[in-house]
């Protein structure tokens, strides 16, 4: 995905955290396509190898992650937390992720939903992705002195399955319409060709988005849950609505 | 409050309904104010006269509310439902009001909340403009044939009193803040002053927009509930949010 | 859909209420396939002609139901109450669908969802029906006394679009897999030509039944909402979960 | 209770965890002796010996345990975690269960609800059996590499008290009526005579049961609440309803 | 029931609306028999003879709720609705009942609860007498005029039965232990024998309220659902709560 | 605050656990300077010294905490946990606040409500005491058996921010009008000092309390969520309720 001519100065980075290498691609991937291409810096941030997965090894899975982000975009780095299917909710880990909040200074940050029935480490990573957001903010936390504190505008969490889906927050659908995203999307989903393989998992995103679009009148749309209320100037931005029945 | 320079075309109108004649007013005058001030053209339709109310006589009511909608910039007029705490749920009236909504041909609606734990006319005023923005668009209404069917892009409601609003929709903060917004929205309901001198629906309002705006690190703000999940290009226009804690 | 050779007599007829032509097949045609051909006994309740529709005459839309119904092998009536898009909740109405009930006896019985966010006419008859199910078996309503009371086993809900599937029920996935039942639902839903050339509904009502199915691991399911908690004698009917994931 | 002949080759084995020595019994007894005589094997796994409660020693509750399990026809075993009203949710006890899972191969896992609102212990094992479940799937947890993953079909929660009642989840009822499923259900209850002394329990649970039979139109049921959504093949296994009022 | 020496000018009357001449009886008339124990005047106020129901003619229904009133000391009248099973929410319905309401003074009114899932007319008559409290308080309702505004301080629903508990409201627990009300309220439910000789109505409101009583500590508790937050001058009154477990 | 004359012995203590040294101020000073004027004996226990803020020392905040505990009249001391930003839900920490519910034997415990969405520390404290509101009653708890068990009788929640107010229980409003009152709370807020100058916590606080205020048709009044329902005698404590509107 090449960025747009567009001035990047005019966008703040996107700063994307993920459990495992895939997650990313698989639950927003079509966003990040979108966004990359608007011109806004994405980072990537994968908190395991993804070794307790069923398919490929840790090895295997970076070298697909890399791949994918590259193909996005995206920055990528990993971080060490517990490690797949061992994920904790600590508050270390949180001052971790705030310090990469303090470092990258994002305006908008992505998560996992924090839906319990889902994937143990993506509800947990939710939760520290949440704590993080706000320990960035607090400028007496010891650990992160070193760094200014910066205060995020936005928190969106993405649905890795449709039960990780919250019922009790409004989402937000972002068009993820055209040829180009939707390439791009599906070329990142299929470089974990180690989970493919084993899995519907591309079938399965581009069917969501596909019920998502034709409910909100477009091709294709992700459905984003906000972790609070978005405050807008005006009207205007609000000026496409899911309202396709 | 006076237009700005800014092309009207560029913004499709706003249209708003209210059951009585100082509910738009004390619910979200603020973003009419708003609204106007970009540039938007914005129409109340009123349902009734307000002649159960305790204080205020039919005439003395729509006169103020003649006086706030001029003062706000938006048009004016009053239909006949079942008269003020009357109203009764009718395929009739929801095609009444889909009609006005083929005539308007509004990009955004706004109504009452369908919480029904409030003033009986309000949350059945906002089921017949939910039913009614989906009639306006069915061709074959036989009472609409007259007029060409008109899809709407939003319909967003609001909440009169803090009881009305709902606990299973994430609301929109518009933000209000700023002296003109401020005075503008402030005559307005003030111009209702057969109600204000009984009740202190004026402070209600502007420590409920207060409580909003210090939440999203703003002044004033008034929280908005939307009808069905927004449909935005990109992330863009989320670049705020409510994140004042 | 022919029936299988298995007796009839030891399934109870489902009785499905549609507010209109095509909304049976939509929402639930894969059930109705499946069902038919295990050997039980269907019928279809139709509530308009689908006048108010966009989209094909009252006598098109008629004729393709019963091409429709015919080919999954349910049987077909039709009943006037208010008109398409003009549905009004009625007392009258419920004991006419009452009547019905006491007539085919059925154990189960579907209508569409109560969720109010959907076409006007899907809720209420969804409230029509829930008090249909009532009113069958109270042995006191003068208008039925001319039949025995009946008491239906089941209430089922289906969802004709996503936004009307309720977010406080658990839904209960039926697998509608399998060639033969994929092919018998795509056609009934594909009679109804008049809707179809307008919108993608097909293709709507196949990805939300894909992705249920990736979710629970069968090629394809539909989610119904129950009206009441299930009674099972044991847990051996549970041994199958949608746990795709 | 003795199993009835039929094999018990038709039956995948009924994994139960519970976090004190009396609770499975309270929650779910009837359900339990419905299954064994159904002939379907049953496990307990209990995570402590109920060392802080206020009433009987751990050697009498383990006693207690003992006896009770064996009246039900079901194995028993005892596990540490960190001894009761100590439970932390740590990913390595989620580990502990998911090789229970494995080593068991259940079709269906019962643990307490993740209602939070009840003793502490309870909604912690309920988290780490949701997770477990999942576990006992992923291929790579190192951990687990001498076992063979499992996928169960099934994960139901348990209530051992009424706020224990998730009001989210649409519940499922088992019907225990029938003189010897209740005469096994009560006397495994009264084996815990350290705890049924200074407490009504057994009152407790039959009111419970009783209320949900009332409620269902028959003797005595109990709810279990689905941790997934159900997929069935038809409507077969729906043919009864909780439709007494 | 007597009333206490107490003068009744202490407590304000209690309004109880029920859709059938029993529902009160089973609903709550261990509150109705406490409050008149404490010396309150409590109103019932029955709005259809039950002649939709299966058992029982109007006037041996009538003559059962005449006696069962008195015994419990609570005056009684019938008013005309739309009849059993028959009943429609309507302006006029609740105009009626607000008109009751200016007449009778109440602090506190009962009325069933507005879950939609129980019979018909219970929660219609809900939300009529939601909307009745709220109408009663408008000075301007022409059909009122004639009887001064009244507003009462409290709205309390009761479930007839389980399914009617709202899920998303906290209940108030009222304690209705001892003898003395036990046996009035007994007494009143038994005298709707026409009733309770087809089904277990009185044991099911016995078992329900043993199992809130369990949960809360006490012999028997009834639970009631507020319309809305209660206030209250110091935390005094909230000196005991359903811990029981 | 000055006590009044009325005995204390009527009054079980209040013991109200606070994450930071102005958390209980800010969000239920006005409860807490009401109680101790009617009497009740109200004890602080502060669980950081705030050192993670960004305004103000740990030395300086704990001697606002001390001048504003001592203004309201209430006692208070700080215990450790984790320390600021830095809190975990752990066993040990929920038996050091059960070992203080066993020394102070309150009637009523005040913690933070346990929604998530908010300071990390503040739901996590909401959890611990929930928690040890339990532990206190278990009877065989081995570090806390120097201490005889403790039933409380209710548990309140506080919202310290209003994204902190749960949508699932309903609250209870405590009217905290009066001038006496409102100078305490707001005199015991601005000891804060160090944080009131960069926020507006003081006016955040008023205005959320004079919205509840209007609400409820008195001049402030604050809302505490409990944490199970209430028992009452009889329905006379409710004679108060909150319906201005």
């Amino acid at each position: 995905m090449k960025r747009t001519l567009k001035s990047q100065t005019d966008l703040v980075p996107l700063l994307a955290f993920g459990a495992h290498p895939d997650d990313l691609e698989f639950a927003c991937g079509g966003v990040v396509a979108k966004e990359v291409l608007l011109g806004r810096p994405v980072n990537f941030v994968i908190c395991s190898r993804g070794e307790a997965g069923s398919h490929g090894t840790p090895k295997q899975r970076v070298a697909e992650a890399k791949k994918s982000a590259k193909l996005l975009g995206a920055s990528l780095e990993f971080i060490e937390l517990d490690g797949d299917a061992h994920l904790e909710i600590k508050s270390g880990h949180a001052i971790k992720l705030a310090r990469i909040v303090r470092r990258v200074k994002p305006g908008i940050v992505l998560g996992p939903t924090v839906v319990e029935n889902q994937h143990p480490d993506h509800w947990r990573l939710g939760c520290l992705v949440r704590d993080a957001a706000r320990l960035a903010r607090y400028g007496g936390v010891k650990e992160l002195r070193n760094a200014a504190p910066h205060a995020i505008q936005q928190l969106l969490f993405y649905a890795v399955t449709p039960e990780a889906e919250p019922s009790d927050v409004t989402p937000v659908f972002i068009d993820v319409s055209g040829p180009e995203i939707a390439a791009a999307w599906t070329a990142a989903m299929r470089m974990h060709s180690s989970q493919t393989v084993a899995r519907a998992y591309v079938e399965l995103q581009l069917a969501r988005a596909r019920a998502n679009g034709l409910r909100a009148g477009v091709d294709h749309a992700i459905a984003l849950f906000p972790g609070n209320p978005f405050l807008l100037d005006s009207l205007a931005p609000l000026s496409r609505g899911a309202r396709g029945f």
